[in-house]
């Protein structure tokens, strides 16, 4: 039997110390206690990209956190591992034609969608991802499998199972395990097709003017994902499941326009996620996914976005010795001029969604937000 | 004008701490000074495989890494950077029939070679990897190529070049970038193909006789790897210039009758290579090369090798105000049965080459070898 105690209400505002540039915000979210006992427990907290969200969008950025929270909140009552619940979470990220994950992904080059996800599980460290995988509507399920029957053990004659599958074989595999394909042009949206087109002229153009002429260095500067999806790389998940386990999740259509068989960071291995359950020598339990490239050691402005979530079993959470407490303390954080959150308990009875926005006046790339809160989740102790 | 000195001779054993293993062995060679000056320098140091070298196999594995410290060094007497050397000294290693990386790799599941590749540059940080990539006879190249590349700047219309590349899509950027295809079939070998042969009945009679019985748990447990080529699973170099910079590069055919589309870990980030150059927090420069899997989290035995180059400009090194000089550690450690060698500077005549091999009784995975040396590279000051 678990209980929930979740906090909600003061608002604190810090400045960064860095004196040449202008402050970031800080706000912690800290709520005030109602704990009720009889429910099951657990908490998740999603984004939908770092980015830049027009006003005109946010209302689809929020309301697919809000169903991805939702869902992951559903899988946790039912009993579900994290991992599961973060697997849940991204398929409805994938699912929104507003993100650049599953439908309605950013195109490449040549017009085609591939797409990179990965998940880990913080309880048995397994990892599982796919890299420039097409034809698959919910590339975090092949990423999902992969982990699931890497935990199986070996293959038939001693075979190591793989944990990281990309391109043709990787859609193998997954059509091999059951997972539907999903015709590409049926993954694709009006916004990403009209997106393509237009990227693809300003390409010709770009090229048409030559490399010399000032007209050509304006284009050249001007990218082409600027306010296209492409601004919003990644979606993300983490979660604690209500044994305490935590698991992170992160799917990406990837750039726009980029090479096909490009690989980004959300398939990579120590990168795009990570998730480690408490162990004799750290006693807190962490998840997180990113969004935004670690490649990228030359780009002036460094744009990316984190969700992280670290939780433990502490004094603080354990008010009666027969009541087993975990103090949940999450955050997200980005130097994009935007990221759209949503997270929820397993008590609350909706989702809180929120987008998180650079102060007024400052730069993408030289400024930083971070935001979080606390919540507490209550079990009774076995 | 660069002189350089080596150093050679001394060996020195220790034992493991840890009471319940038997002696890891910790070699170390350091080299009498033989001071000239005149000829150029830089170091590298190449590894063809950690595994199980069969003294049968031994002359050839010998020389595979004799050519590949030439090779780096010929570049680097010709001036060439750190991560050029890298390059040239993997693709002899991947030249080599007889180790699993370029010509005569595993082949997976339908008979085909895919290879990962991946290289790192420690003065600009910059990386580039290939995973997956059919056809090519000298993936690094096209790792090497995308690093390259990717230090010219941004592509037309502000797009990020990639970094990372997986299966056909690779493929075709590499041929459109003047890199030669190579018929898949001309790079298996009479060994790969029969290995091939050999594994693809293992595992149907492994299929055959069922999941529950004792004869199918034997042959599930006899790896398809057993003494064929993958267990030699990667090859690596690092590598320090003249000017102090390093670089790191991985190669690898993956795992014999590994699924298509698997990626290992040469072509991840941060995991098959790393290379970083001094900087005012750092005094040191530092290349790694690796060989088997971090993924492995459920294996019972890690299985794996490491070379690592480190080097610090430094007081022992500065005999005098006018000469410049790097102080360079090198290692070699295995978990694996043997690891196979080489090293040379640019002062030597000839590859030193060397099979290292875990003391007798111990067994692969509990047990650790160490093995390295010193040398110092000396450059007047400009």
């Amino acid at each position: 039997m678990i209980g929930l105690s979740s906090y909600a209400g003061v608002m604190e505002n810090l400045t960064n110390s860095a004196e040449e540039q202008r402050p970031s915000s800080l706000v912690i979210h800290v709520l005030s206690p109602s704990q009720k006992s009889g429910s099951v427990g657990g908490f998740v907290l999603v984004h939908a990209g770092a980015g830049y969200h027009s006003e005109s969008k946010a209302k689809e950025y929020k309301y697919a956190c809000k169903r991805a929270c939702q869902r992951a909140v559903d899988q946790l009552k039912a009993g579900a591992l994290a991992v599961e619940a973060v697997a849940a979470a991204l398929v409805e990220l994938e699912d929104s034609p507003f993100t650049n994950a599953g439908m309605g992904s950013n195109l490449n080059l040549s017009g085609e969608i591939e797409c990179d996800a990965s998940i880990m599980d913080g309880r048995s460290l397994q990892f599982g991802a796919v890299g420039a995988i097409s034809g698959i509507r919910n590339p975090v399920l092949v990423a999902n499998r992969l982990l699931t029957e890497a935990q199986k053990g070996k293959l038939s004659a001693g075979r190591i199972p793989p944990c990281f599958l990309v391109g043709r074989g990787a859609h193998e595999w997954a059509v091999g395990h059951g997972i539907a394909p999903c015709p590409s042009e049926n993954m694709a949206t009006k916004f990403s097709l009209s997106a393509y087109k237009r990227n693809k002229r300003k390409m010709e153009l770009a090229e048409k003017t030559g490399q010399g002429s000032k007209q050509a260095k304006k284009i050249r500067q001007s990218s082409v994902t600027e306010n296209g999806p492409g601004s919003l790389d990644t979606v993300g998940a983490v979660v604690v499941d209500l044994e305490g386990n935590v698991a992170a999740g992160v799917s990406s259509g990837g750039l726009a326009m980029k090479h096909p068989g490009r690989v980004g960071q959300a398939a990579n291995y120590g990168c795009g996620c990570w998730a480690e359950n408490s162990c004799n020598l750290n006693p807190f339990s962490t998840a997180v996914s990113t969004s935004g490239s670690p490649f990228l050691a030359s780009e002036e402005r460094v744009l990316g976005g984190v969700i992280v979530l670290r939780c433990c079993r502490c004094v603080e959470a354990e008010p009666t010795p027969n009541i087993q407490g975990i103090l949940v303390e999450f955050l997200w954080s980005h130097t994009t001029e935007s990221m759209c959150v949503g997270y929820m308990s397993a008590q609350d009875s909706k989702a809180k969604t929120h987008i998180s926005r650079l102060p007024p006046g400052t730069v993408p790339g030289q400024s930083l937000a971070i935001e979080g809160g606390v919540c507490r989740l209550m079990a009774a102790a076995e």
